[in-house]
């Protein structure tokens, strides 16, 4: 399967990024002399995004200015060796080119074209650009994050982008289904916004069953309890108490059997405060407990808890080692460098991570010549003209 | 396409709901009696959980004892007619049941076989359980995560569930491409943790560029600034000023033209607390225009901003409205319930919410009777003897 890859920054190049993982062969097209604005975003080795690294290995880039003549007959060539196309731009960008789907699927039937932006192809707020920042606050993810009362938390990832990134790539393949059943292509339009808002799981229920927007409860869980993180001698300890049973399990190891009547339905956010936090969480014993003691010991006795990790112990884990969760691809300029591996293990053909990410342009040559049979002498031409 | 789901709670569910809004048939398959546990998960309309009908929209329910031979029987027959297998018990229960891949695929050498865990099929992890919540903790997310030197907090929406879902979701559409050119099927491992680590994005090589694991940073981006939110007369506004064009004109919009000068690279985290916090959000002015009219202003000279919506906004929204990303179910227990929309868009095989959630057991006689071609009196010994 062959993609091309218009896309920049992170929704749209983490999409693709997945597909290329997948196993398609992806070719990103870039801008003639800048290229994706992410190769500009720290942090750098040598000079060389690892950002762009990151969301970027195992594609090849080609550069080629698709405001001049020839480099679009030269992206139309392209599109007949392509399946799928992917772009992130704001709407309209393509239809100014005259490369939106509507102009390409009379020549191009069975193309497959995903357009992943910040609030969609229609709406009111189609043509707006969108930044993840943004889209959180809009998209309701900042109220049911942080502390109660507290100021407002993004969530550490942008997750608005990366959503969408996987939403993008499920239309993709669903739309590969139905090519292979009918050889016809379709247009996949996916919205951060839209992303945000299927992912809020149940606040969406829980506001239009109350009436009440949910807030944010800090490391609480909305409804069980305790479901929590209380503080050790050196961090924290996440514990999460689903039923009564591993409740009566940890209030006898912290030596507090005269809540074990206590039911989880009275553990319920306001008689939680006193008895959970003041009876339980306030004991200056627990304090003098390491995590990963605690963990030890709630862990011999069957109550689910882990600790609170900072990047260090996320990437040296040793499931996250054994999954081969961190891997390292090789770049010239970089060496070698360590990007997150690929979730979806699958038996037969499994994804794998094969290359770093490229530099500008370092396959426009290979794929001219190559896939397009273009003379060297052609390429040298287009490169003197800006072109590519 | 049919999909035999076997999954409960929240990641197995959102992935084989995805299935469904996108067209596959997909027959829940849960214990008599008690089925799937987020059933008893509030909030409830009539009695019915409205967490379960937000995810399990679409599905068919069948009960069925797999503990028993006769059920067992009934699910092989079942396994005939299903392209799809998913499930996300803890690693080693479907083994225990004899239902593992390993046994099912030789006689249904087709057969895609997802399973979604925790920590995935393999390493030292594999057969611990695992909540959101501590994963969340494991995987990162929390780390990163909240205000600097606050305590710790989750992600509101159980985001390790979701992306383990979605990661599902694109593996079971990866293999059913393969399938569709070989015939054959494969096993889908997809673990939550993994899932997590995989879009904790420039988190993972920011620490192994500058060996520091990155903190929690409240509202702010890590890179640019100013990217976060300040306080208004009724609430707050985000502001993301990516590049200097657009600080030149927010600058002078606020009346601050002597901080112009200041480039993006100088508004530092360090000096950006004098600078950009004093010098700017700190003046009581801004405190008396409310979020619209800031919103408003902002908007008229194309500095990217936005409010922080509460859940009654969302769904409000005129974008989320327009795209349908809030659409309505009808059940007989429940009456009319909002459900998150398809945030997929697809032109050709758009996706689509048609049916509520099933009762527990509400299309038993249907396929067993239907699909498998039993005689009523059969069900109705099946029911008598507990195997449905």
């Amino acid at each position: 399967m062959k993609v091309l890859d218009l896309t920049r920054v992170l929704a749209g190049p983490y999409a693709t990024m997945l597909l290329g993982d997948l196993g398609a062969e992806v070719i990103k097209i870039e801008q003639p002399g800048t290229g994706d604005e992410s190769r500009n975003f720290g942090p750098f080795k040598n000079g060389f995004s690892l950002y762009f690294m990151s969301v970027n290995r195992g594609k090849q880039s080609v550069t080629l200015n698709l405001k001049t003549e020839r480099g679009q007959a030269i992206f139309k060539q392209l599109l007949k060796q392509t399946d799928v196309l992917v772009e992130n731009f704001r709407p309209g960008t393509m239809k100014k080119l005259g490369l939106d789907y509507d102009s390409l699927k009379v020549e191009h039937p069975s193309l497959i074209y995903a357009a992943c932006s910040g609030f969609g192809q229609t709406g009111p707020y189609a043509e707006q650009g969108a930044y993840d920042m943004i889209i959180q606050g809009i998209g309701g993810i900042i109220s049911i994050t942080g502390e109660p009362g507290g100021p407002p938390v993004r969530v550490g990832t942008s997750i608005s982008d990366i959503t969408a990134a996987l939403f993008t790539t499920i239309g993709v393949l669903s739309a590969l289904h139905h090519r292979n059943q009918t050889g016809s292509g379709q247009f996949v339009d996916v919205a951060m916004l839209d992303s945000l808002v299927a992912v809020l799981e149940n606040a969406v229920v829980r506001y239009f069953a109350t009436g009440e927007p949910p807030k944010p409860l800090g490391a609480r869980h909305p409804a069980i309890t305790p479901f929590e993180a209380f503080v050790s001698a050196d961090g924290h300890v996440i514990i999460a108490i689903g039923n009564d049973t591993l409740w009566a399990k940890f209030c006898e190891h912290v030596d507090r059997q005269e809540l074990i009547q206590i039911s989880g339905s009275e553990r319920t956010p306001i008689e939680r405060r006193t008895i959970v936090n003041c009876f339980l969480f306030s004991r200056r014993s627990w304090r003098q407990r390491k995590t990963d003691d605690w963990i030890d010991a709630l862990g011999a006795i069957g109550v689910p808890c882990g600790p609170i990790n900072a990047m260090d112990k996320v990437v040296s884990h040793p499931q996250v080692q054994a999954r081969e969760m961190i891997t390292r691809v090789a770049h010239h300029i970089t060496g070698e460098v360590e990007v997150p591996g690929v979730p979806i293990k699958l038996s037969e053909t499994p994804g794998n991570v094969d290359a770093p990410a490229p530099s500008l342009g370092e396959h426009t040559d290979k794929v001219l010549t190559g896939l397009l049979g273009m003379h060297p002498d052609e390429v040298e031409q287009l490169r003197r003209h800006g072109v590519i």
